[in-house]
C-alpha cells in the first residue's frame, strides 16, 4: 500500500486505529480450541469485526512463531484474509546484516505479503535499506519504545546533542522517506513526540502503548499529529482480549469502536 | 549447555570454531534439490563433516524462514541432529517488550531447544532479560557488529564517555553474566577488543567476520582472548559454500580443519 491510499483510508474512516494480533493460544475463548486451526478462527473473527473500524493490522510475529510451523500456517491465513484496503504489519523486529536483512524482507514482503515489517536499528544502514528496495512496502522502525527498558539505550545522550532515538530518526531520514519509512514512537512518553515532529515532520508514527500501557490518545495527538494525520495508534490486548466468552468479536468490535470515535472527534477538529 | 562444558568442549577440541548454517537453497549443491528437504540434507552432511572440529553451530534464522513452515521443520530436524556436546546458537537477532520477548524466548529455548539465541539491545533491559530467565540457556547481546552500518550508531559517543557499544556492555553486564550471557564483536574491528575486554574480560564474545567479511583470526585473538578463551569465532559461507560439487562435504571439511589448525597453534602457545 503506498502513502496516498493510506492517508485516504484514514480520512474515509475516520480512524487511524491499528489492532495488534497478538494472538495467544493460552488467552483466546475456550471455545475457539475445538477448531481446527483456533489461532486463525480467533483472528477471523476479530478481523470480520473491526475491518470497517480500523486502517491496520499487526500480527506479532512471536506468537505465531512460537507455534512452530503450525504458528506460520495460521500467520499466511490471517494476512490472506486480511482486506486489501488495510495496512498489514509484520511486528518482527527484524534486522542484520544486508544479505541476511534482504532474506527477511523476501519473507515479509514477498512470501506473506505484509504492507510493512517493524526493523530493531542498531546495525544500521545496511541492515535497514534491504527492506527499503521494495515498491509500496515499508519499513517501520522502532524510534522510541514504550516499554521501560527503552531508556536504557534510546535516551542516552550523544556528545553531539541528539537523544540516541534522535540520532536514529536524524541517520535514518537520509536513507528512506515517508512513502517508504515509518517510527515506533512509544504513547507512554507524549513530550518525545515534540522532538520527534522536528526530525520528521511527515512521517508516518506507530504508536503502541495507548491503551494497556497507559498512553493517552489525547496526548499522542496533540504532539503527534502531522498534516496528513501521521498516526497509526496501535491497540492489542485493549481489543482482542477485552472479552473472554463467545462474545468476544462483539466486544472487540465495541472497545474499537471507543476509541475510533474519540480518533473521529480528534479528525473532526482539525 | 553451561559456561564449564563449553570450556571444557574448547579445550578437548583445540578449537573455538562456530560453524554458520546460512543455509540458502539457492545456493546448495544442486545433487541436493532432489532429497525431500535439501535443506537438512545440506545440513546433516555438513554437520557430519564438521561435529569433531567445531564446537557451535549457528543456524542463520532468516534462511529458514524465508521458506515458509517447511523451514522451520527443516531447521527442527537440524537441532535435532547436532549432537548434544556441541553449543547451538539461533542467530535470530530478536527482542521487543518483556512479554514478547518471552514467546521468543520459549520458542527457541523450549520448542527448538537452542542454547542461545542473538539479541538486539535497543529496547534495553526488559527486551533481554526473559531470555535470561532459563536454565543453562544464554543471550548472545549485539555488541558491535562487522557489517558496515555497524558503525552508524554503535560508535556513536555518549557524554559519559562510552560510544554507544560500550554503553551496551556497562548496561547489559547488570542483568546477565558470563555464566549467561555473550556478545557478537565483529572480527573486522580488532582494536575495539580492547575496549570490550576493558569491560566484560571474561565473557564469551561470538565472533563473525573471520574469512568472507575480511577479519584475521589472529589479531582477533591477540585482543580478545580470555582466560578461558572466551571466544567463539564463526565461519559461514567460508566453509559451507567452499565447494559446490559432490564434495562439498568434503570440502568443507578441510576448510574447517584450516581454521582449527590456526585456533590449535594459538591456544597452544597459551
Amino acid at each position: 500500500m503506498n502513502y496516498q491510499t493510506l492517508v485516504s483510508e484514514i480520512k474515509k474512516k475516520k480512524s487511524f486505529l491499528c489492532v495488534g494480533l497478538d494472538t495467544d493460544i493460552d488467552k483466546i475463548p475456550v471455545h475457539l480450541l475445538k477448531e481446527e486451526d483456533p489461532v486463525f478462527e480467533f483472528n477471523k473473527q476479530i478481523i470480520d469485526a473491526t475491518k470497517d473500524i480500523c486502517v491496520a493490522y499487526k500480527p506479532n510475529i512471536a506468537f505465531y512463531e512460537a507455534l512452530g510451523p503450525k504458528g506460520w500456517k495460521s500467520l499466511q491465513k490471517t494476512i490472506d484474509y486480511i482486506p486489501e484496503n488495510i495496512f498489514t504489519i509484520a511486528d518482527a523486529k527484524r534486522g542484520d546484516i544486508g544479505n541476511t536483512s534482504k532474506m527477511y524482507a523476501k519473507t515479509f514482503f514477498e512470501y506473506y505479503n505484509f504492507d510493512s515489517v517493524t526493523v530493531a536499528p542498531y546495525m544500521g544502514r545496511d541492515s535497514v535499506s534491504p527492506f527499503l528496495a521494495f515498491d509500496n512496502k515499508w519499513v517501520i522502525l522502532l524510534a522510541a519504545t514504550s516499554n521501560i527498558g527503552g531508556e536504557d539505550l534510546q535516551y542516552q545522550e550523544l556528545i553531539n546533542g541528539n537523544q540516541l532515538f534522535e540520532q536514529v530518526l536524524e541517520t535514518s531520514k537520509q536513507w528512506g522517506n515517508k512513502e517508504n519509512l515509518m517510527y515506533v514512537v512509544g504513547a507512554t512518553r507524549p513530550e518525545v513526540f515534540k522532538k520527534i515532529r522536528a526530525i520528521v515532520p511527515n512521517s508516518f508514527l506507530l504508536v503502541p502503548g495507548v491503551g494497556a500501557q497507559g498512553g493517552s490518545l489525547a496526548e499522542v495527538c496533540k504532539y503527534g499529529l502531522s498534516k496528513d494525520v501521521g498516526l497509526l495508534v496501535n491497540s492489542s490486548r485493549g481489543i482482542i482480549y477485552a472479552d473472554q466468552t463467545e462474545k468476544f468479536a462483539e466486544v472487540a468490535r465495541e472497545k474499537a469502536i471507543e476509541i475510533q470515535q474519540e480518533m473521529k472527534v480528534i479528525l473532526d477538529s482539525l
